[in-house]
């Protein structure tokens, strides 16, 4: 009745990885707590507690939702009881080191504390780094619904320009796009690690509202309906010869999808064709460049290069304040998986890293433009995971 | 374009009960951090850090968005800077204790210990309770937009009935109340306060799959797609002579509303229909009894009484497990906002709250049965502010 879940040589796989990191930054176990992070180890998200030990076993401490964690998930210890059991089991299990990790970029304080109080003899420090490494390099099935996720949209990407119509508002275009998702298995909700972020499905912007500066990590905004919901489609009626840019989202059996394209119902000022074409030549450049041992602070670097040369860093990744500091963002379990393809994330690539990348460009009061498509690092190059044309649509 | 905001007067007016609860508990001021809370007092929800003293004028000290977040709020001191501007403040403020607020219920670890740098002279203690109380009762703008998000869910509810047939999936009817409430102006997102709780804006539950266990905070949970998403509409057809629960949210201009009732095609087993008619009867001892001056908890301990009098308790908010201890919860910007009908929520009900009070029956194997409809709190008595029918619907 339910997508397929996580096998357990995959889950097997997952936990020893982060082991090693476990070990190797003399961490004795982890404390798991947030959906996202405790569904990758697990393959549930039934009300938990996960202890990860850097040696030995994994237990998965249920709260709520027993039954069901037991048919979810493949981990063989899995018992009933409440999160204060996690204090017996870091001392029945002898720990290497004090030093026991938690989630501390997303875990609230209140439940930071209730936890620390199980455990006054330990450090808790932070794992989030080692989670989202671990969770950076994807397997064969993590792909697999990557794709899945992607071919999704490129049928929706296509499916637009069929009601893509002089006065239709961007918010009616945004309830078709989020109707045709949903009846095809998006499951209800985009996930982003980033704190009050709130991702939506998508972002259906045309012309100035393309150019409103937001609080989200972004480089479109857009109107949204209210100042409650500052982001994504608005009201405003889409008009003839103004950029749509529509940048949509997808979720199918936890793993996420991004795409972005430009589609304009007339024609377009010079300047937005030409910032489109700067999108692919940054696009093309990644493809011809981007392999495992590249770094993804020399691609940021790169594509600032290649957009400053056509005369248009001004308005790349947004303007004045709306600037934001990246041109890609990993996919996975979360919209803002790692690497980012930013001047802070001197990693290099590796195989099987999935990232969207977006180079796109923001003209004050005149809209964004830009493709956004998803990659999947290989051994000897780069595969794009989206596949319809990269160009503007004119309808 | 947008939705109407809020007035300087209604923020005038909260941020002053605010006060009045910091002074009341010796508390300096607070630094107001997540979106739904800052949103509450100032209007806007871009990047932002505010801070509230005790005494004196507040300070919105905004990171990205300026130019927004001048238009959106009608505060007086909006200023362009970084976090860390917050020690110069509360150094130049003089405040009148040594503790400061935040809300550490939701804000992640990592966000506290960087504002605790900048507060090396003060003590950080827990102000969610505070907010959650001010933000408990409602002014006429709020009442009114929770009117008009109550309104639209009656339309969804009465037009649902036209496309439920036997055969159609779970996914597919929420894919279209989806559809039709985005189109209404739906802000796209539902927001809930508890963590790790990931509130959808619908859960259609048919049969079996309304009794199935879950992580969530709710007596029904459902299948969901995957167990990445376990709970909601799953791919489930719906069939004849089971009961369809709708559950349904909505989120307008910020303000949630949220309703559900039962639906069946042909009939329903005579155990379901008598669980009904005892969710109609807590709802109309509800009716006929709150007012202000009654305690959440006792409304509580009477229907279960009438749950148990009827011999419904093993059933009652679902079973084994599943069961959950409340049967409503405050609406407002979040669906779990005060008062809480819990046996833990030991307050009175006061003039101008809004709430959802959802009794309903979960059985296993066979599903959930129950109605929930929103409730204003009036200075004698109760209005339903949800308008249709409450009884099953037989289609």
């Amino acid at each position: 009745m339910q997508e397929e879940g996580v096998g357990k040589e995959e889950i097997k796989m997952r936990i020893e990885r982060f082991q090693k990191y476990l070990k190797a930054h003399d961490i004795g176990g982890a404390i798991i707590l947030q959906n996202v992070d405790r569904y990758y180890f697990t393959g549930t998200i039934q009300s938990s507690t996960l202890f990860i030990p850097a040696e030995g076993e994994e237990v998965l401490i249920v709260h709520k939702g027993i039954e069901r964690a037991m048919e979810e998930s493949p981990l063989k210890n899995i018992v009933k009881g409440k999160p204060s059991r996690i204090e017996d089991l870091i001392r029945e299990n002898k720990i290497s080191s004090e030093r026991i990790g938690m989630e501390l970029d997303v875990v609230p304080v209140n439940i930071y504390t209730k936890y620390k109080r199980y455990l006054s003899n330990v450090n808790i420090v932070d794992a989030s780094h080692l989670i989202r490494k671990t969770r950076m390099i994807k397997s064969e099935y993590e792909i697999s619904q990557i794709r899945r996720a992607a071919s999704i949209l490129d049928e929706n990407m296509n499916q637009v320009k069929e009601i893509l119509k002089p006065g239709i508002t961007e918010i009616e275009v945004d309830a078709y796009l989020g109707y045709l998702i949903r009846k095809k298995g998006h499951m209800g909700m985009m996930r982003m690690r980033g704190w009050n972020q709130e991702m939506m499905y998508v972002h259906v912007l045309s012309g100035r509202t393309g150019s409103l500066i937001s609080f989200l990590d972004s480089p479109q905004g857009g109107a949204g309906t209210c100042a409650a919901m500052a982001q994504g489609a608005g009201y405003k009626k889409i008009e003839r010869n103004e950029p749509i840019e529509i940048d949509h989202g997808i979720c199918i059996n936890g793993y996420i999808g991004d795409q972005a394209r430009t589609y304009v119902i007339g024609d377009l000022d010079d300047r937005l064709k030409r910032a489109h074409e700067c999108s692919y030549e940054i696009h093309r450049f990644f493809m011809e460049n981007a392999r495992p041992g590249i770094y993804c602070n020399e691609i940021y670097n790169e594509a600032v290069k290649i957009a400053s040369s056509w005369g248009l860093n001004e308005y790349f990744m947004g303007y004045g304040e709306g600037k934001v500091k990246f041109i890609g963002h990993g996919i996975g379990l979360e919209i803002d998986d790692f690497p980012v393809i930013s001047p802070n994330f001197k990693e290099p690539l590796q195989e099987n890293m999935t990232l969207s990348l977006e180079p796109k460009f923001v003209f004050p009061e005149m809209g964004v433009v830009g493709l956004e498509d998803i990659y999947l690092i290989k051994g000897d190059g780069v595969e794009r995971i989206t596949g319809i044309e990269q160009r503007i649509f004119y309808l």
